[in-house]
């Protein structure tokens, strides 16, 4: 039996790798899709474990590029937060992960597949649904999930088969991508207490503050402090940048696919900033109702790509909502970033639509205003209040004689 | 003629006192009607002003609990938070403000009240539309709003009138209240400047930071750092010691009802964190729908009131569906304030769902979840998608034959 | 092993009876869940076939005013039609007879209960998810759903053990209650034929016309043609005299809990009836915004409880929004029933906003408005677009040079 | 003063014809916008009565095809109905009258428009929303709305002049287009009362019944009863022939955009066959979500249309997405047309869903469905239900001691 093993480095596909091979008598390729988080030296080290525990070849696929423009551009379109402060991080790759897995699987003829994920996460719904929807004649295999041996004894088996051991996360379980990193375990199992300043992985606590400035085209990022950066070198420059000065730590405690509540850790300082900056851009550009059902739609776009439904077509529906509203949304941002925090101090754009005014708000109606034309919108504003409450007295006073 | 007017102390509502009382010939009566932010002090130089312009008579009525009953209460029921970030502060009071003035009216025998607003502001239209809704057949006067004097103009009828002016605002108006304080004008007519550090008001740039403890009984805060305070004493206590780290700061580029554009700075230290935290707790002890749901109601609810529909009949509705959802949100939530923000670290609750689950999300499903259950549940939410593509395929075979 | 069985009386369950009884050495005691739907004569038969086919017991509930108050009420409130026909009918049921039979399961010390749904359908979801959360303790039974016997093989065991075969429905399978009756099967296998005319159950296509009045009070109906009914009476005199005419009858071509398609018909006079009275009756009552949000969490509501989600928390949440807006649903609506459907023709209601207002419609407007404020209400209306536009224009003038 | 007068031919703009030209001294080129509803007859007399009346010129566009591509496509693709029940039919139409009457302005040289909306109805605030959006600096004049002269005024003031009267329309006031007919005044006034069988315009009370076939193609109607047709001729061809058995007609009780409520009559046979038809093809080749959220998206794209935001820039992101949903929408549709109500039989198409599965509904699952998959969903679907309960009861406890 040929596999093809979606590889993490982690324990638990290190484990499968030497499982399958050992127990199944199977063939096991791996793949290794990355969708950032990885150095080059990481990146080796992927390469060299997997063939250690047996692995007969390794491959790779460097799919940050990609993750950006069909999954990270879309998510800044929409501004989404999920329960208004987690920018959904490494859960936003897994269909990715799973299309790449299948189309390699395609490409190299494999029937098989195989993830890692455990019973009590969302990854494997993310997995399971994704493979499903492209690739339904795929055998896919989990058996992490199905026989559910504890971390323990999967080390513990490793060890027994002279085999190596990934290098153990400590108490943690931390997953890192291009959209952020996420940690779970710990103090986090509970709901009361935070983590220790130790267990953050790319952030620090910090006390300076530093002022930048982002541009925009059609609600892509394309210049950081003036600079003109393919997206996926601004992500990490900024990832880089703001999260030395902390910015981007949250607590995610959220609802999972199978309904039960988790709670995470994740520093996400490139997401934290982007959608800030670039939802104060719209601001500018935009019309309120556009905003309104933007925030509205994009809560939705990304609840379900969070479930796993990265390949629904409805996702799509919403992407071109999402990009007919993106025309104006061009121009430059400057954000001041401080320990935690980022503040948006000033957005300007071609398209501002508080330039296209001769209004001064508080202090100059438009010309085209008038006073009794005021009076007039306070009033069919509130003209069926007006009427509700009149009927209701009239009706009370029917009603009850 | 009898004229009640609603005083705040400001040039606008000064000028009116004056004006009505020497060119219209009227006897005015000045309300001031406290939504918070005044201190003593302000409040016995507000009452002086008044009758040293000409007012035969000056009330005062003390609305914080009001306000924070039925106004407050909601906001931090529904996490209303205008574009993300601006919880409304002063434009909430408008409505209770404009019922206090017709009920007053209707008590003391006014058959005309009067208010300051401008022509080129959302106050004009919350005032107008309450007015209308709860009291159509009071007369209202609004000289500023039809007149237009500018405020050098009122500044200098003053003097030639032998009248005291107003402590002038420097270049920016500034509106204080239980729920925050804006900021307007000066740098804030364009989009892309930040305020100067000493025109904030509240709140300070800081460098420490403290860890505070809130409690909630079924949505309403009731302890802080575990001393029991009643609402608004909580509130102000909040906003004195959050706004000494600078929590609360922010910007707000907004969507005036005139359809125009609108800039402002606010500072809402207390808003800022018991919204922070009310929404953490809700995560603990709500289910995902409601949650999400109470997002998008929330921000219906503030968007409404913000456009002066403060005795709209729907937002009864929508108050009785937030009410039913506070049932179990009771607490205890810990943050950390930072300078200009503050972080939820931990939540606790006698109705947590996670302590009400055996299962351990990321490492041990519930014991009443099985392998295959997920499996089915994955296939379940991908089956629709499934078909769809199914459909694609075949369809397009059909069609272009 | 004691087993309290939800008995229908169908195929499935007196399968069931028998099954259980002779394969399983169970005792079973039948239960029958009346929400409408069973004659006097049929409520018999059931008792006789399930002591006939080795129950120990039959049991008997009568719910069909606990299924008005709890389910059918909030139907109506909400104006709930599926894909905006279909009105749930007896898919709004199970939740609530899986609670009377874990209910009656309490009360008699059973430990195990047992239902006849197969693998295909909602049914099984809905009762299973119903159990899951108000008595997950209780050990459930569903070999239909488990072993899968097709129908055939069903009815060749019952005559192989001489047990009495249930009169066999022919090639539909039909389910009734209060709220209407389906029909699925034949040629609802497919999308593209209609059922023949000899298929339908309960109406009968027809070409007379009749007029006829409702009365709600609070958006309960109240009395038919002027006459005080109780509401189960009253649900029971509209399907016989509106199904008379045919009025209720539909297709409804649905999404499964499945993620699958799924075709029935179904006749549902009264439902067809009450929902457009009460729907036009709120017209004359409630204010636009009101309206619009009802249908769309009336929407939800019902795609949740479609769904088997009668026991959760945020149905409650919205039952008290629905509720809080019914306060002048109060009133009478005269319908013309006509071959197929229902037109309303007037409404009347001490709380008619029509009444309360002295404008008349494109004639005069009211005396409170002005041109010049019915202008300044239009401006303000469009001047976002207004200010898009011209952004639009500027910029595209700035970024193209 | 040279004024381009839009022209409808009724009461209200023949009598600004001359009165512009008598009392205002202005040349008048009047311009009938045709967007359906005129024979060629009416299109002749139109002319003559103009040109008697005063005008200098009369000028015709066909705006039919642009009615359909511009407006209807997306009220079918939307599938709109205001209230449920009313497809906005001749308010629809407004948006793009004033764009070509402000479009033959600038082509001719005109620097001021005319309209004959009165102050009390929705088209007033259309037509000088779009004016105000696309073309700010035309001087738009509104003399019936401003001066109000009463309907018997202008009949008496015109045969005082010795000019032609225009037939007057009775007791109803009735706009036709190729969208519906609507019919105001009379009976209307009020909530209670249907209008006589002799008033209705279109549609007659029959007896008879037909089946018909409609295709689409990605949402667009393109023939009927197997013959292509062009849109306009079909809508045409579909009023005549579904309106010869009562299909369409209906009352609407409404909320006008001043707040106030209003009822007419509108027979839409076109209107309410093809939004039945394409709804019910929707339903099979698009997943429920897509469904679900067109729905509430269209609800809000009509209520915006109606509201006069035909050229707001988040309708046509709207479109963007309702497009998208689209790509599947063809097939054919049985429809049985009987008095008063079309009901839909059938529905086919190429990229059915149903096809797609192996699955029979309520018999037989998919093949990759399992009875422990389809448990482990009702559970996760109940399992958020289950913990909040849970935590209910244990909170409970640990709150009241």
């Amino acid at each position: 039996m040929r596999v093809l093993l979606a590889y993490s480095g982690g324990l638990d596909t290190s484990y499968l790798v030497a499982w399958l091979t050992r127990v199944k008598g199977a063939q096991v390729t791996t793949l290794a899709v990355d969708c950032g988080g990885w150095s080059a030296a990481e990146r080796s080290e992927l390469a060299e474990r997997a063939l250690a525990l047996g692995a007969v070849e390794h491959r790779f696929a460097d799919a940050r590029a990609e993750m950006f423009q069909r999954v990270i551009r879309w998510l800044i379109s929409a501004n989404v937060r999920r329960g208004g402060v987690y920018p959904l991080s490494v859960g936003a790759e897994r269909g990715l992960q799973a299309e790449i897995l299948a189309r390699e699987a395609q490409i190299f003829g494999f029937d098989t597949v195989a993830h890692g994920c455990t019973a009590a996460g969302n990854d494997q719904v993310r997995f399971e649904a994704a493979l499903a929807t492209i690739a339904p004649n795929l055998s896919v295999l989990a058996p992490v999930r199905d026989l559910a041996p504890s971390r323990d004894e999967q080390r513990a088996w490793l060890r027994e088969q002279g085999l190596p051991v990934p290098p153990a996360g400590g108490k943690y379980s931390v997953n890192q991508g291009l959209w952020g990193v996420t940690i779970g375990g710990g103090e986090l199992h509970t709901s009361s207490e935070p983590l220790p300043e130790e267990a953050w992985y790319w952030t620090r606590g910090a006390s300076g503050s530093a002022r930048i400035t982002l541009e925009f085209e059609r609600g892509v990022p394309v210049a950081l402090n003036g600079a003109r950066l393919d997206p996926v070198t601004l992500v990490e420059q900024l990832n880089l940048s703001a999260g030395a000065l902390g910015v981007g730590r949250g607590y995610h405690l959220g609802d999972t696919v199978l309904g039960i509540k988790g709670r995470i850790a994740f520093e996400a300082p490139a997401a934290e900033v982007l959608i800030e900056a670039h939802r104060e851009l719209e601001k500018l550009v935009l019309i309120e109702e556009q905003r309104f059902w933007k925030d509205h739609l994009g809560d939705i776009y990304g609840r379900r790509l969070h479930s796993g439904l990265f390949h629904d077509p409805f996702q799509r529906n919403l992407e071109a909502f999402f990009e007919s509203t993106q025309e104006h949304v061009s121009g430059v941002v400057k954000l001041r970033l401080q320990p935690g925090s980022a503040l948006v101090e000033g957005v300007e754009s071609p398209f501002s639509m508080l330039k296209a005014s001769d209004a001064k708000y508080g202090e100059r109606a438009s010309s085209r205003a008038t006073p009794e034309g005021a009076l007039g919108l306070a009033r069919a504003l509130a003209e069926p209040a007006r009427l509700f409450r009149r009927a209701g007295e009239a009706g009370v006073l029917e009603v009850r004689p």
